[in-house]
């Protein structure tokens, strides 16, 4: 089973210290909740989050939403291969169970991690699909206890995604973390957790192509690919 | 130059038959636009859907949304080794600019995409990023002129894409199809325009995550992704 962490992920709610800033009021009138409520979201809050330290690298959830999308939608996932952690700025983090059918639509989504931050996990019955706690990386670690974990980050030795999915291979439980931000580079406390720090381009890139990618590559590597297309041809698919 | 065409994509306006349905008026009105300005979508008109045909292919902009942002970001698409274009059910095509950087957020990207129907290109002002005009896939077929055109479907010749990737680089121009709808195959006359047809997976596989794949392997097909490595360790990245 691959682990993947999403680190250091711009999602969280508005922060009281711009819960009246008129943009934030104004979001939270328009749909409903309060503004404590809110997740902090750079289209509505662009101007309240001026104001903000790292405003940079804070309010996107729709990085989460499409990171999450890129993961879960992977044969690999289908097949029970991937766990899913998002690590937040503010250390918190949400574990996803494999089962998950994240809704597509964005609004959908922000109002179901809003369920989360209100009630610590979503559906409020049944069988747990995302599950919020106080947890920070390290913590997190601890807790896979993965004895080798892969960052990608644009600083770090140059190497190809063939060349890293081998790598992971060769433990059990590996674990890879990409970062849930968009421009800047892992924290130093991170980067502590990491037994190999990878570049995969000279540019930034997406956190959900970045997470397509490796994704896929690790598939290629353990012969997942090629296993499920043997499927069709022992006609062990039965709706095509 | 590789072709990217989302086919079929379930894409369009608020049909007129159900422009009056209470679904699409309230939608209307909170939103202030006429609902014959609106872009059909299944979150919003679930309920006004059920009086359409073939409902079930239609009404997905964020199909299309998570498809362009994992194309436009690619590294492929950075060198302007590719070119996307969007074919919609109702036989419109977008052409996509490769310097178009989309909005992330799926609302304003719904709102940029309305004002691409209402005006025929966006922005108003300046480079065109985005135009639209009625075309069917045979004649953006023949506007494109691929000798060579891959559609890939859950029903077809069950191959890799590392097979596919190396059949596209054998010839300028080649083109690769992806259905943009949430379920069910290609249309025949889809079909007819492709040379080969081809299934990488035996399961349905999210849109966005099958243009991933197929754009990572034709890249590394054509060396792109060691010698954008090569920049690293060349010290031609500035800003690292």
């Amino acid at each position: 089973v691959l682990n993947l962490v999403i680190a250091e992920s711009a999602l969280e709610r508005v922060p009281a210290s711009i819960q009246r800033h008129p943009s934030v009021v104004k979001h939270a009138q328009r749909v409903g909740k309060r503004p404590d409520q809110l997740l902090l979201d750079r289209t509505y809050h662009h101007a309240a989050m001026i104001e903000l330290d790292r405003a940079e690298r804070r309010g996107r959830p729709d990085i989460i939403h499409m990171s999450l999308l890129a993961a879960l939608g992977t044969p690999l996932n289908k097949e029970g291969l991937l766990r899913v952690f998002v690590h937040t700025i503010e250390n918190k983090v949400i574990n996803v169970n494999p089962e998950t059918r994240l809704p597509k639509n964005y609004n959908r989504f922000v109002r179901l991690i809003e369920q989360l931050y209100e009630d610590g996990k979503v559906p409020r019955e049944g069988p747990t699909l995302l599950s919020l706690e106080d947890k920070n990386l390290k913590g997190l670690m601890q807790d896979i206890g993965s004895p080798f974990v892969v960052a990608l980050t644009r600083i770090g030795k140059p190497s190809t995604l063939l060349e890293v999915a081998g790598s992971l291979t060769k433990c059990d439980k590996p674990t890879v973390m990409v970062g849930g931000f968009p421009r800047g580079h892992f924290e130093k406390e991170i980067i502590d957790e990491a037994s190999q720090v990878i570049s995969i381009d000279p540019e930034t890139l997406d956190t959900w192509i970045v997470v397509s990618r490796v994704l896929y590559e690790y598939e290629k590597t353990i012969g997942l690919t090629e296993k499920r297309l043997k499927k069709i041809f022992k006609g062990e698919v039965k709706d095509i």
